[in-house]
């Protein structure tokens, strides 16, 4: 299969493209790094990447970015971080990337656990992690020429526990190679309007 | 209880405020009708709500509008519709009218059974209204002085079944009055960081 990699330099993209480019040809695309620049943020962006980068048979989005605050620090354009790039970067991407996809081709997606079990200052990533499984459910039934779209929901990484582990205390974090088997199962499985959670 | 109904004049509102009145003071504001004029679009418009009404034991948020269409001609702007209005208008009510709320009163959003079950032409929907879900789940963690927020995800409305009822083809519709049940539970009950399925 021919598959692009959205946000390939993150610990999420890296273990991805490490177990598919056994068996697949892997493109990698990121904002600052990676064989095809995009900003998922840019609907322009987005749609000229598909341009450059013809047909594939799947498409992986793990990037996205939200911000974290206390309640009591949040405000609208806080909340607004999280829709306009890791939700409506990752629909950006459906919206142009359904024209590149072959036949049976598939999107996933990431959301996260804050969608189901939130954290302190989590309420813009609950909410955009949510917003993701909730587009995935609905985007699933419409989509045409047997293309599938699920998301993947990961835990806090072995790998981001230096960063983040403040926030996910007694978690039991998971490793990058075992998220990226649940991207695997998305590409290479049968179901569509799926979220896969890995915790 | 002093309790501000927001999205009175919609069928839930009306039941709502119905129902209430038997015991509490009910303030009713919306767009267009209702004593009190707040769009909550706007964070102005809501700050200024809440510095009209003084003190309040309870709030409910029953207004907001979502764009339906099929995927196909779904586009970045008609996804904004759901997530400026009916999501972070329902987020601004919270940000603003917890200063307005006494120690252990609520807020009560509404969501919708998108966020679970999709419907056709439905992906703003689902989006919007597993937000609002994942929102209160996570603001419920850090509300200070005893303060709630449960959500009501109510199906389609046998008030609405003549506007709306082909998208719902099958579904059990249920009466506004026993979704208005669902919000007197929220507000008067113990629980916190709930959702109040109606269907």
């Amino acid at each position: 299969m021919r598959i692009l990699i959205i946000g390939a330099t993150g610990p999420i993209g890296r273990a991805l493209a490490e177990l598919l480019s056994i068996q697949h040809e892997i493109l990698k695309a990121g904002r600052s790094h990676g064989d095809f620049r995009v900003d998922i943020r840019d609907s322009e962006s987005v749609s000229q990447l598909f341009k450059e980068i013809g047909m594939l048979d799947a498409i992986v989005c793990a990037a996205g970015h939200v911000h974290f605050d206390p309640l009591d620090r949040m405000t609208p354009d806080k909340f607004q971080v999280g829709l306009q790039d890791k939700l409506m970067g990752q629909v950006n991407v459906v919206l142009s990337g359904q024209a590149a996809l072959n036949d049976g081709g598939s999107f996933t997606l990431t959301s996260g656990s804050l969608s189901e079990i939130p954290i302190r200052e989590g309420t813009g990533g609950s909410m955009a992690d949510a917003a993701v499984e909730g587009f995935v459910r609905a985007a699933a039934i419409e989509l045409p020429r047997g293309l599938r779209i699920n998301a993947v929901s990961p835990t806090i990484l072995e790998e981001s526990m230096e960063l983040y582990g403040h926030y996910f205390y007694g978690y039991e974090p998971v490793s990058a190679r075992r998220v990226a088997l649940a991207y695997a199962r998305s590409i290479g499985g049968p179901q569509t309007g799926q979220v896969y959670r890995v915790w």
